[in-house]
């Protein structure tokens, strides 16, 4: 989104890059400025890009206070908390003792030599806080508050990131058909919104597990992923300290944070999915919604009379919580008790403003198993879920697939927004083709361009690494930026307001041999200055008026700009020029050579 | 393509990677091996995957006997001319002494003191030949036997590949809806067919520049791109040593050579776009039609009366051959000599059995630019030189677009199928946005996969140098990888026969966890195992029953397989279950909540 004659930003910083990736320096030419709202204590992020003739371009930054130099940072401190006034002047929520952490949430159930934690450091050293919630347990969501026709500044501040009016954003966010995930014990987020009238979101998952990763990288990966343009994260960690890892990244997190719980209760249990019990996971979502998670994932619409529908699919269940589900419900032969205690859930949720996240535990894993009964009876269930949760007043986005070929894509999203009345859709890919593990990114990438044309309101990434390993840094960047690309298709596809004025920028700038705009307007300037100085690496080709691929005397850009000059008056006179042409075509029979008959 | 149960290949090879390329023995657990057609001398090769289960899996195969250990290659002699009997046996073709080198062929215009060539080393060494051409001048081309109800080997080879009736790729040829290019001086090729009925094809483009690179790295990214699945290689070169260059890569090329002969004659009037003359150009196309390129991009399309149209554009002319032609009509002020002479040019090509690609000078190079008055008046002039080619006996095709948003992708497919009369379409990407310089393999595979789907036959890639500088080896493979993927989603999606196989193989490989079968049927097996190992070096990891995302004790894979273990008796079976578990659902009215009314 480019905002070139909008608003004045309220301040422009030095064009330093603090970005803790050791990289400060490269990406000069774009400064963090900041759109003042209708308060002083609402100021939104921008990332203005400064053209060498003279012009900016405004894009959404999404990558916290980190870029900003006046702005101390410090992970040991975590972000100011900038909704906290916001929160605290409604008077709705209330501060309690909280429930005593365990050494289980980090998933230490037996006494270890060492006390517990692999490394006590690890505890995040911020300041102490106590966990708030709905006065009387009352529903203080977003969607609540749209109902009653108030405009939050959190849907103010959503409404200028994504340049329309706060009544629109309240308004979808009240007809359901977006969420504005933000939870009240996450006040340092930057508040942001999700639905199909909007800019396409892209969520990147981080998250340790049993084989590998620290808290360290899993903190640095958020950071990372939110420089180049993750809208959320979700934190899917497995293995242990998973309580104190998500305690770090939410702290630090200027974006929504989403996970699984089902994933953590899972861990309490020492991964033995029949001992799980609603009471297990209810604790691990009170647990979670009062450290500060924006969404949770939740599958409840595995049910256990789907089961059986995957046992003869291509590669059965693939969701790791649909896997979850579906074992405790054969290990035990009863319904899903998440299913069976929807409601309850529904009642902890509002009192957080924790938005749902409903879970395609059936999802296809494969092209062969794509649109089949048990996705589609799930989607059914999810529907109804969707219905109930609005009746708590709990915003609620809907999971969608998976593998999926293209010309099965568009049945999905209908199908969704038909059955959940519009709630948005938040898709993983879909990947069209399964026969390029180390590219899923590209497969899916395809997918998620169209089903976001189509009406998926945010994407989740998938890095080169799915269904092949861990995504390192390298990988979380390739996934973020394919994913900001199938978003930024996509809005352009719908027609977004302004979408488009980002490419005509860059065009502009390619036209004109402004190479150094070019780069800073690029999704990731750091790899395309690369490139260009590889074949071309000398200062003076920068500002060259060609490129490597035609070489000094032969250029096509070249000639169009000789065109320009030679025909390039007003449209008026081009126009006048160009009829005269025409008429003498038309009078020549249009053509050189007559029409044929054999 | 998938060949699991059809025909039984001729001779099955050792499993040893003879590549070139120095990465032999990486890609062991798939053999070359042959199908034999209705003669001995029509052996089309495959690639034949073994799996650890005992099956194997058959695919297309663009790789050319370098991965046939049997076949002794020497890019000093060139490939053995597979097709030479074919040709002759025909008996409509005759050798004639040919056009004589020249200097200017290779860019040298002057005498230098190192006596032209940069390296006199650099011409070719291979068997002294003579061209040959139709006798008479008639009309040799595939189009022309096609109509006289001929079934050539070349399509009968083709008709193997795709596990088609021979009589199917006739017909298509017939009709004009595919080509087969298939230069009678370029025998050394294994035909193939594009259109829009067959698997959808790749099409890479190489080629030297005035700035940078030698004919030795264009030699071995012509082998390199094939390797990994290019099904033509464009040579593009635009700096000395052009004619050498294209020698080597047609010498030792077994797929189809295209290029664009414009480029050559403006190195022989020195750059300077107003000398050219169509002297000069036929001349160069009879040059390369002795030499055997297969196709030919000819800007004919670029009329003098369509050059006003491209001044008010935000990106102007970008294809160089366009914005030659178009300074060419500017500084005479007279229609294009391509389009005047349209007629003598296809009776030259048909001659050679020289396939059209017409080319889109005026494509948007924007997504400002794309669909406008310019471009879609140069397809309906591309409609009517369509027409006068096909009168010749011409094989032709139809290059596209360009850069294109999403929601404009198909009104192109759709007008240029109507206007040309269903001959095959052959597009850039389309590039889906402008902002992400350096990942334009990933903004185009989008368009690419979805025009595809819609009816493109074959896609010119893009790698990520794309608008930044010339594509080394990696940038080649991974603009191929990404353009084989888009392809076969598109052939997924259109329903190909047999395309789905190895989709479902793949993915019953990774049910069950058989991970060096993953690997081997990978489009890139080296980079799926490279990231495997990343996170679970150890060899006992590429047995084991998990991967790293979960770890061992919590794999959803593993779930999944007892859900089947214990649902998963016969279909019949599951049903019965599935039927009494549905009633007992809907007795209790299937659903735990009650429908809501508020």
């Amino acid at each position: 989104m480019t905002n070139k004659d909008a608003r004045t930003p309220a301040s422009t910083q030095d064009p330093t890059d603090t970005s803790e990736n050791g990289e400060a320096g490269k990406s000069i030419g774009w400064h963090k400025a900041y759109v003042e709202g209708t308060r002083p204590d609402l100021r939104v992020p921008v990332r203005q890009v400064h053209l060498t003739n003279g012009q900016s371009v405004t894009l959404y930054d999404t990558s916290g206070p980190y870029t900003d130099p006046l702005v101390g940072t410090d992970v040991r401190r975590g972000l100011t908390p900038l909704r906290e006034n916001w929160i605290t002047a409604r008077g709705d929520t209330e501060e309690y003792a909280g429930r005593p952490v365990r050494p289980e949430d980090d998933g230490i159930r037996h006494t270890s030599p060492r006390g517990g934690l692999r490394n006590l450091d690890a505890v995040f050293p911020g300041r102490p806080r106590q966990p708030r919630r709905g006065r009387g347990g009352r529903a203080v969501t977003q969607l609540a508050y749209a109902r009653r026709g108030e405009i939050t500044p959190e849907m103010e501040f959503a409404a200028i990131r994504e340049n329309v009016a706060p009544e629109v954003v309240r308004e979808e966010i009240a007809a359901g058909r977006a969420v504005l995930p933000a939870n009240v014990n996450h006040p340092e987020i930057e508040p942001m919104i999700i639905g199909k009238r909007f800019l396409v979101k892209v969520n990147a998952n981080i998250g340790n597990s049993a084989v590998t990763s620290s808290i360290e990288e899993e903190v640095e990966k958020m950071t990372w992923a939110t420089r180049w343009g993750a809208d959320t994260v979700m934190d899917l960690s497995t293995g242990r300290n998973i309580h104190t890892t998500r305690e770090w990244v939410l702290r630090n997190s200027p974006v929504p944070i989403g996970t699984v719980p089902l994933y953590q209760a899972l861990e309490k249990v020492d991964g033995r999915a029949e001992e799980l019990t609603w009471e297990i996971y209810k604790d691990t979502v009170v647990e979670q919604a009062e450290q500060g998670v924006d969404y949770m994932t939740v599958h409840a619409g595995v049910r256990l009379a789907y089961v059986p529908l995957t046992a003869h699919r291509k590669t059965g269940i693939v969701s790791r919580g649909g896997s979850i589900m579906a074992a405790w419900c054969l290990a035990h032969h009863k319904e899903s008790f998440l299913y069976e205690h929807f409601e309850e859930l529904c009642e902890i949720l509002a009192a957080y403003d924790v938005t749902y996240s409903l879970g395609d535990g059936l999802r296809p894993g494969s092209i062969a198993d794509a649109n089949d009964e048990a996705q589609f009876a799930e989607l059914r269930t999810l529907g109804e879920l969707n219905t109930i949760a609005k009746r708590f007043h709990v915003q609620t986005m809907i999971e969608g697939p998976g593998h999926v070929p293209m010309h099965k894509i568009k049945e999905n999203i209908d199908l969704q927004q038909e059955i959940c009345e519009e709630a948005p859709f938040y898709t993983l890919g879909p990947l069209t083709t399964d026969v390029a593990p180390a590219y899923d990114h590209i497969t899916s990438g395809i997918g998620a361009a169209m089903i976001a044309w189509w009406g998926t309101a945010m994407l989740c990434y998938v890095t080169p690494k799915e269904h092949l390993g861990l995504p390192n840094r390298d990988d979380v960047k390739t996934g973020v930026i394919t994913y900001k690309i199938a978003a930024h298709a996509a809005d352009l596809a719908k027609g977004h307001p302004g979408a488009q004025e980002w490419d005509d920028a860059l065009s502009d700038a390619r036209f004109e041999f402004r190479w150094e705009d070019q780069f800073n307007l690029a999704l990731d300037p750091d790899t395309a200055r690369e490139f260009h100085d590889e074949t071309l690496p000398a200062e003076p080709a920068k500002t060259a008026h060609f490129c490597s691929m035609c070489g000094p005397k032969f250029c096509s850009m070249k000639i169009s700009q000789d065109i320009r000059r030679e025909h390039g008056g007003s449209r008026a006179e081009i126009e006048e020029g160009m009829a005269q042409k025409s008429k003498e075509f038309a009078a020549a029979g249009n053509r050189v050579y007559l029409p044929l008959t054999d």
